[in-house]
C-alpha cells in the first residue's frame, strides 16, 4: 500500500520534473530582467559551457558552487548596510533595560538619531553596538527577533521592507543556476545569524548554505533546556581576506563561480579564478543614480576600487546596473 | 535540439529514480546487516514516521537532518584514533627535515614507536604533534597528503586500508536514510580537513557535509597563485559541548536525528532531542571483542559512561553491536 503510493508520487514527481524541465529550457529567456549584451551573454555561455556533457568544460554537479556576496550584490546595501539599520532598532529596543545608554556613547548618538556622532566613532563604537544589541540572548532568540524586525521594518528611502529590496535580475540568477544543478551559497560580511532566518524565502539559499561573520557561542543549559548562548566576542570575519577561508570552513571545495561588488569580495573572487577548469566572475557595479544608487571608489560603504581594476584587467564580468538590468527592484512600476 | 536532448535526458532520469524508487521501497530490507531486534525496529519506525505525509509527526525534507559522529560510530577507532596513527606516521615522513626530533620529546618517542612515553605526555604532546604534521602547508597539498596516507597506511590488527574499517551496517544506515531525502552530516571530533578527502567515496557524505575540529587558515599569495596556508594554532574543537556550536554554525538548523558512541557526543545528542517534534538519538556501544573491541567506561579512547547512563534513562537506542550487527565489517568471512 504505501510502496504503491511512493510509487505514485514518483511518477507524479517525474512527471512535475519533466514538466517543468520541458518548459524552463524551452522558455525564450529564463534572464527576463536582465537586458541583452555581454554580461548576460557571459553568463549563459558560461553555464551552458559547464552544463554540457560534450564539452571538454563540462562540470560534475557536485563541483558546480556558486558564491554570491549579499549586502550590494543580491540586496541594497544603502544608505547604510542593513544589518546596522537593524542593529540601531536594536539598540532603541533595548534602551529601556538600559537607563546608562543615555548618556554614553555610542548609544547616546543612536538614540538622538545622531548617526554623524555614531560613525565618527569609526569600528570601535559599531562593535560595541552590535555586540551590545547581537549577544546575551540564544540563537533561537535571536533568529526570532530578527523575524520581528524584518516584518515590520521599512526601508529609509522607499519606504519598502527590506526584504523588498533584493536585485530581481539576482533572483533570476540564483534561479537560473539552481534550474542548472548549481549549489548557490552567500558568502557574506555580514552576521551568518542574521541572514539565515529568511535567505531561504527571500533568496531560495537554505541556512545551511549561508556563510557570514559570527559571534561565540556557548552550549549550556537554562531551566533544564539546553541552549546555544551568543556571547560578545567576535568569532569569525568573513570578510576580504576572510572570505576564502570562510569558504574552505564551510564548502571545503572550491567554487567555479563568484558574484560580489566591492573591494570586501576580491579575495573570494581571486580564490574562485585560480582553481582549474572554467570559473566566471561578476562584479556588480552600482551606477544607477536614479533607479538604485551610484557609487564605488570614493564609496564607504560597498568601496569599489581594486576589484574594479582587477576585474577590467582580467576580463571579469562588469554588471553596469544602469546599462545590464532592465529591472532593478521587483516593486518597480513596469 | 539541445532542448530536446534535456528532455530526453530528463525522461531517462525520471525512469530511472522510478526504477530504483520501486525497488528500493519493494525490497525487504535496506538493513541487511541489522539483526532484526529493537535497534532496527526503533529506527525504521522513526523513518516511517517523519516520512509519511499522513503523520502529524511527518517532517519535510529540507528538515531530515542527520547528524553521526565519525570515531567509533561510522569507523573503529581502536588500538588508536585513526588520525593518530595518520599523525605518528607524518612525524617519521617529517623526521628527515627535522634533524631535532631526534633528541626532542614528543618527537623521539614517535620515531622509536614509544607509544607509552608519547601518551604520558598527554593532550600536550598530542597537540604539539598535531601541530607539527598539520600545518603550515596548503589545504590543497595537506588534502593530498592525507590521500596519499589512506591509499597507503594499514590497520595494526587487521592489516586492512582503514577506510575498509567502516561499520557495514552503519552504510547501510546513511543509504537509507538518504533514501529517505535525510541529509546526512559528519560531525566529528576529528580534522575537518582529515576527513573531507575522502568522506564522499567512502560515506557517500560531501565536503560540505562533514564538520570537525580545525586550525585556522589564512589566504596568501605563493608563487603569484592564492592559497590557504594551515597555522599552528586551534581554530575550533568540535567536541563535546562544541559539536551544538558546530552544528550550528555549519549547518544552522537543528538535527532531527544523531548518532554517536561516545561522552564526546553527548551534547550533540541533547540539542538534537531538545528540538520540538519527533527525534531520534542512537548510541553504538562497543560489546564485541572478537569481531570488533569492546570498551566503554573505563576507555579512554571512546569513553562512553554518562551518556550511557542518559540514554539508559531516557530511552534512547543503544547498539548492541554483537547483538545487533550481523556484519560489522564488509571484509569479514560470511
Amino acid at each position: 500500500m504505501s510502496y504503491m503510493r511512493s510509487r505514485l508520487i514518483t511518477l507524479w514527481y517525474c512527471l512535475f520534473l519533466l514538466f517543468i524541465t520541458t518548459n524552463s529550457l524551452a522558455a525564450s529567456d529564463l534572464l527576463p530582467s536582465w537586458n541583452d549584451g555581454p554580461s548576460k551573454k557571459s553568463i549563459i555561455k558560461f553555464v551552458q559551457t559547464v552544463t554540457d556533457q560534450s564539452s571538454p568544460d563540462y562540470i560534475q554537479p557536485a563541483d558546480r558552487i556558486a558564491v554570491f556576496d549579499n549586502d550590494g550584490t543580491l540586496w541594497a546595501e544603502q544608505p547604510m548596510y542593513f544589518q546596522l539599520a537593524f542593529a540601531f532598532e536594536q539598540v532603541k529596543t533595548l534602551a529601556p533595560q538600559h537607563p546608562e545608554w543615555k548618556e554614553k556613547q555610542p548609544f547616546k548618538a543612536v538614540l538622538e538619531n545622531d548617526m554623524k556622532t555614531v560613525l565618527a566613532g569609526g569600528e570601535h563604537a559599531l562593535l560595541e553596538i552590535i555586540m551590545a544589541t547581537h549577544a546575551g540572548n540564544t540563537t533561537d532568540e535571536f533568529s526570532q527577533t530578527v523575524k520581528n524586525w524584518l516584518a515590520t521594518a521599512k526601508h529609509p528611502k522607499t519606504g519598502r521592507p527590506y526584504s523588498d529590496m533584493v536585485y530581481q535580475p539576482m533572483l533570476e540568477l540564483l534561479a537560473y543556476l539552481r534550474a542548472n544543478d548549481f549549489k548557490t551559497y552567500i558568502v557574506s560580511g555580514g552576521g551568518i545569524e542574521f541572514m539565515r532566518p529568511w535567505s531561504e524565502k527571500v533568496y531560495g539559499i537554505p541556512p545551511e548554505q549561508v556563510i557570514g561573520s559570527s559571534i561565540k557561542t556557548k552550549f549550556e543549559y537554562r531551566d533544564e533546556t539546553p541552549v546555544l548562548v551568543r556571547l560578545p566576542e567576535i568569532n569569525f570575519i568573513d570578510d576580504k581576506a576572510g572570505k576564502p577561508v570562510g569558504i574552505n570552513q564551510h564548502i571545503g571545495r572550491r567554487p567555479i563561480a563568484a558574484f560580489g561588488n566591492s573591494d570586501g569580495d576580491l579575495q573570494m573572487l581571486q580564490w574562485t579564478v585560480a582553481g582549474s577548469g572554467p570559473r566566471f566572475t561578476l562584479l556588480v557595479h552600482h551606477t544607477d543614480a536614479d533607479r538604485e544608487w551610484a557609487y564605488d571608489r570614493s564609496s564607504s560603504i560597498g568601496h569599489l576600487d581594486k576589484a574594479l581594476n582587477e576585474a577590467v584587467e582580467k576580463g571579469w564580468t562588469v554588471v553596469d546596473m544602469k546599462r545590464d538590468w532592465k529591472t532593478i527592484f521587483a516593486f518597480e512600476k513596469k
